[in-house]
């Protein structure tokens, strides 16, 4: 169970992440039009499908910095054990069911059962965020599996980094049957939010690696 | 056909699990509402669906865990012989069939059909089953594949150890027949059941290398 | 372009053979009954689409051949050129074809559109086999690319090897006219005598190797 | 953020273009005939397919050619930066869209609406490209990310050789509504010229490493 085992499980989560990416693309529907299949027509059935695109924009985004954090702990990372293990299997559970939810918004926001639809879409990145959690806290945990040479403060800072999600995710699922739209906004802005934090951090690395 | 032959192998192995294990979230569809499509509506057909989520998760964590005893089997394995990647095509055709009765199930769960499509979906997991066993016999038998210095202790627990679910398999197949959700339930708790005790081997494992 | 750049488009070619070869299970439809939906009406229903399981597993056999043979070409060539990348690019472009004729036969196999519909499921394995055997004769040809040492005489043997393929795939075609189910039977006895043949030469080696 | 970190994005971007690239033959369907399925209503109706025949190949070849620069780009660069990261993910993003509106020209061209459909697709590509640029410029700006050693004149031909395709580009999805066929016809033009190009400059710096 040393660095081989961890190159294993990366590669394999990293085959996942990327398939499960690609596939979002499948939730984009080609309209089907009676009579009129003019390009005006056209255009109205694919600005009708707004919806649709912003759910596969920020699906992907979502996925794509789970796997850039999902990396981030891998490079602390040296061992496994059982509980990682399971963790990271759960993770990867949630981030091949994403194209799911995701197809539910297309399908029903605008109508009268988008409040569920949005619900669930949140409620997936928030089991998602816990999943990913999880994984950190079996990870760093009595710090068994870690490399050597990793300051407390830094770990806490992670920790501390890694928590934000939850409590802002749990109200967007809440926020679904109020108005969906907000519940999508907050998930949308949410994975801005992370991309910029994600950014200035690493700015931050870079500066000190200097 | 040395340790080259096995990394290719196994790369392309792991690929297609991978992919076959994100394919599944294809098997689990929108439901397309008629009149009513409120909230409630949607929830409704939503469960009626019960049976997909239960296929989804246990078809997802039986191939997780061929994925990771495979793995072992290659940690095992410095050679590649003929019947070996004969053994590991068929284990592959098997894995990428998986989403196919795991539609069946979604589809026919809870109506008349329900029998057969349980007992296909238990018999695809038999033949897996098989097939692993089939690619533990080429690798181990006359030792000829493995890497030097196994104790015959060990490799006989291995033996065992795989050859535990095929009479359990055979007995969820038969009884998808009497019934459906009993076969459905032994295939889920077999899964459970590998993942725990697959945990007990790695604890114990672990122990041992410290 | 020296080995690394042979590492990369052979990684490449991996990964779509690995998908191409996972996504021929969503050629097996899920059969949906009317009234009548016993386990007695799903079997027939079953046993009617017998074609679809006869050309996924002659598809699955093919392409993991083909893959075997690539890497086959892999482990003698350590450079590239633009023919050979040109080659590699069009072999793939069938590989991920093989889907669609896949369906082609799965759909019309019985029916009166059976001719055309296996006559272009050999076709793209006779264009498959046409384009393996560029790769091979971009990569031997006046053995630019190949790595030092290779005996004429087994160059020689290799290509006699690749060359079996083009007459039976051109006569599977052919006969497709004639009788769907034979061409049919050739393509999958082709595979078979591949799998037979493949394993003769490996089992060569490995004595040689002694 | 030194070698490792591109490897990790090297590989991830890599999987994402072969699933991308692989689920394209989604768009080829099977065509449904009606009462008159003979192999002469079959040849209709898939000659009747004739453009999603052409848009498959031309979607493949342009996203094996975007790989083929993708690697070119990784060759030069030893670093990452933010804005790297971030020109990659809106790549990666734009590579999974293709199969989209490859489906919309499989379906709306030869009809009234395929001004718009054609016009969604040069601009995909148009926006690909785009991409691509800005991840060449976030890479060669400052030449802060690149490996030493590489002359201005060098960095500057291939500035030049990238930017050749947005006017190109542009023009396609302006001329889709004159005539989507000549827009279709520059954009396979387009991948041709690329593939051509990409030879000669291949075989220029093959002869000076001679």
């Amino acid at each position: 169970m040393g660095e081989k085992e961890t190159a294993r499980m990366e590669a394999f989560s990293d085959s996942v992440f990327a398939v499960a990416i690609t596939l979002l693309v499948l939730d984009l529907k080609v309209p089907r039009l009676g009579a009129d299949s003019s390009s005006e027509a056209l255009l109205r059935a694919l600005l009708a499908q707004g919806p649709s695109y912003l759910a596969f924009v920020t699906s992907f985004a979502t996925i794509l910095i789970v796997w850039v954090n999902h990396h981030g702990i891998f490079t602390l990372v040296h061992r496994t054990s059982v509980p990682f293990l399971f963790a990271n299997g759960f993770l990867l559970l949630l981030v091949t069911l994403v194209p799911f939810p995701t197809a539910l918004v297309s399908e029903y926001l605008g109508g009268p059962g988008e409040s569920l639809a949005v619900a669930i879409y949140s409620a997936t990145f928030l089991l998602m965020d816990m999943a990913f959690n999880l994984l950190w806290y079996t990870a760093s945990k009595g710090r068994s599996l870690l490399r050597a040479g990793l300051p407390d403060q830094a770990l806490r800072k992670i920790t501390k980094y890694y928590s934000m999600g939850f409590p802002i995710y749990l109200l967007a699922t809440g926020l679904a049957f109020v108005n969906a739209n907000i519940s999508l906004g907050i998930c949308t802005a949410l994975w801005i939010f992370w991309a910029l934090k994600g950014a200035h951090r690493q700015a931050e690395l870079a500066s000190r690696q200097l």
